[in-house]
């Protein structure tokens, strides 16, 4: 059975002209390239606004959004054409859980993705955060053990929430730059690459304001603090990352299968086994044969049974 | 060495009259009720807004509040006095690294409070915040496991970043209550509480809004979007819970040393290995002594070792 067509995406006539007008633009310029598909994923801690942030490029509320819990294990697709161009977004869970990383939840992820291309990935995090911490970097580390390193050169920072007052004693400007730099950072040590290379090849932040309450400007489009329309700036930095002549990441049987970092220790159990029985039980049991010999029990054993010094 | 003699609290001259007046009046209150010593301690994740809160209170920046990162692993007390009357506040840090409560920073806190009658524990959470984990309640079960259940009759639900706007769609009573019932009920379940006991003794809610940006009403003193006086508000509250019949708890000795759930199976170590000794390795010794009889090697071992079926 062939897949379904794609809906029209219908969602791109909620924008304001403007906005609409910069849109078509955009993705004329991938036209141009020769790029007729776009395949984005979507991906990040649990509430940090992953589905809000989708729902707003689409101009639709097709990604359940929740307040108060997430919304089941299972990632979804959202497929759109418009002008023979097609868009696929992909939503995923949450995938931290009571501090840990949820590895189920990958493994759904990457199946789901099996036969995919991933042309772009939304690294998502709040910017009204104010710590990160080891299990942030996890995120980043679990990700890039399940598409490979490469999937980095494809991404963009989301930062959600952007449309708040910085704390006390802070511009926002200051603001935004500290704590993207935090997030960057986890990102860089959380994938493995060295300072220099992420120097070279720095991940885009974006900013990104989901809340109804977003200001907007005279044309209707939404703004953030400093008057960028984010939704337009948001497609830009995806048609830049598509054009930064990195690959796009396909997930392949291999990339299922192959040698994970996470899996790695797996192979060596056997071998672990088999180590402990000939040099640890293998021991025990030839100094128990001498024991035997000599029948008599070490002293150590007889204190333990309050009969030190004793014989069977 | 006696403790040097607490400060004047000369923050309280940073209100406006309305409520320095509203905060005199709750500190008679108790001062009738002869209590003359408040000492209030505050706990939760880290970044919530703990120093900040205590800062908010004391009309001071006497705890240092930062938007990147955490400050040390100890508590610090302030204490100041106002006619007669002692508050001591108790700062401690966020109790959450990578996934896992931080024990040692909880032994710090224990250790540092050794002496100490705790009157009051705010427990803070954000109120922007759009998920629980059972991380959280595993944070509610550190406290309980350190001071006993009884801290939960004399503590608060602190919720700060009160100033938001609610999710699209939802009120701001609404989001509240839900998200205030969210955390209260992985307060309960992480404090071993039973639902019916919870009812008949609920945990009361404060909403706070720390940042300078807090709306003020027309005698300059800072509301909640409700127009809810909050500093005094969050005192009266603190007011009803020392006087709820409770009793504070006292952190002698014994609560420190005495049997706590979590050190509870160390005890037992020593009988466990003594278990494995007995039943695990005696019986292999029993086993091994009657192959050795028997001068044959088990048929599992000689496949692992590719002469099944041989002798030695
Ligand atoms: N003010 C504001 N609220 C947001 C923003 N993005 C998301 N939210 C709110 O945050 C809550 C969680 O958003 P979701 O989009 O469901 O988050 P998610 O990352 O998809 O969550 P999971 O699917 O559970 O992982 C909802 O109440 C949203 O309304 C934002 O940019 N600003
Ligand atoms: N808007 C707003 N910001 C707040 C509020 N409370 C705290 N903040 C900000 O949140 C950040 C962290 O606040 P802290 O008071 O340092 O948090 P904490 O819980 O003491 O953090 P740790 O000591 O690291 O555990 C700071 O940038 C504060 O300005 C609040 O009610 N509203
Ligand atoms: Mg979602
Ligand atoms: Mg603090």
């Amino acid at each position: 059975m062939a897949a379904p067509l794609p809906r029209e995406w219908t969602g791109i006539q909620t924008f304001p002209v403007a906005t609409q007008n910069k849109l078509v633009e955009l993705l004329g310029k991938l036209k141009g390239d020769n790029v007729d598909t776009l395949t984005i994923l979507v991906m990040g801690k649990g509430g940090v606004g992953k589905s809000s942030t989708l729902n707003s490029l689409l101009g639709d509320r097709f990604f359940s959004v929740s307040a108060f819990q997430s919304e089941g294990l299972r990632p979804i697709m959202c497929s759109r054409t418009r002008a023979d161009f097609t868009l696929n977004i992909i939503d995923t869970p949450g995938i931290v859980e009571g501090g840990y990383i949820n590895e189920q939840a990958l493994e759904i992820i990457k199946r789901f993705l099996l036969n995919k291309t991933i042309d772009v990935l939304l690294f998502v995090e709040r910017l009204d955060a104010y710590r990160v911490d080891s299990l942030d970097k996890q995120v980043v580390k679990s990700i890039t053990e399940t598409f490979g390193k490469a999937i980095w050169s494809r991404s963009l920072l989301v930062l959600t929430h952007a449309q708040l007052s910085p704390p006390d004693g802070l511009s926002y400007e200051d603001f935004f730059a500290k704590r993207s730099q935090a997030v960057l950072r986890y990102m860089r040590l959380g994938a493995g690459i060295r300072r220099k290379e992420f120097e070279a090849n720095p991940i885009p932040v974006v900013l990104v304001e989901n809340s109804g309450r977003c200001r907007t400007n005279d044309l209707g489009e939404k703004i953030l603090p400093d008057g960028t329309t984010w939704i337009p700036n948001l497609v830009k930095v995806i048609v830049e990352v598509v054009s930064n002549g990195s690959e796009p990441v396909v997930v392949d049987q291999q990339l299922i299968d192959g040698p994970n970092p996470n899996n790695w220790g797996k192979h060596f159990i056997p071998l672990i086994l088999a180590f402990q029985y000939f040099f640890v039980i293998k021991n025990i049991r030839g100094r128990i044969k001498q024991d035997i010999k000599n029948e008599r029990i070490p002293a150590w054993e007889l204190r333990d049974m309050g009969r030190a010094n004793g014989k069977f």
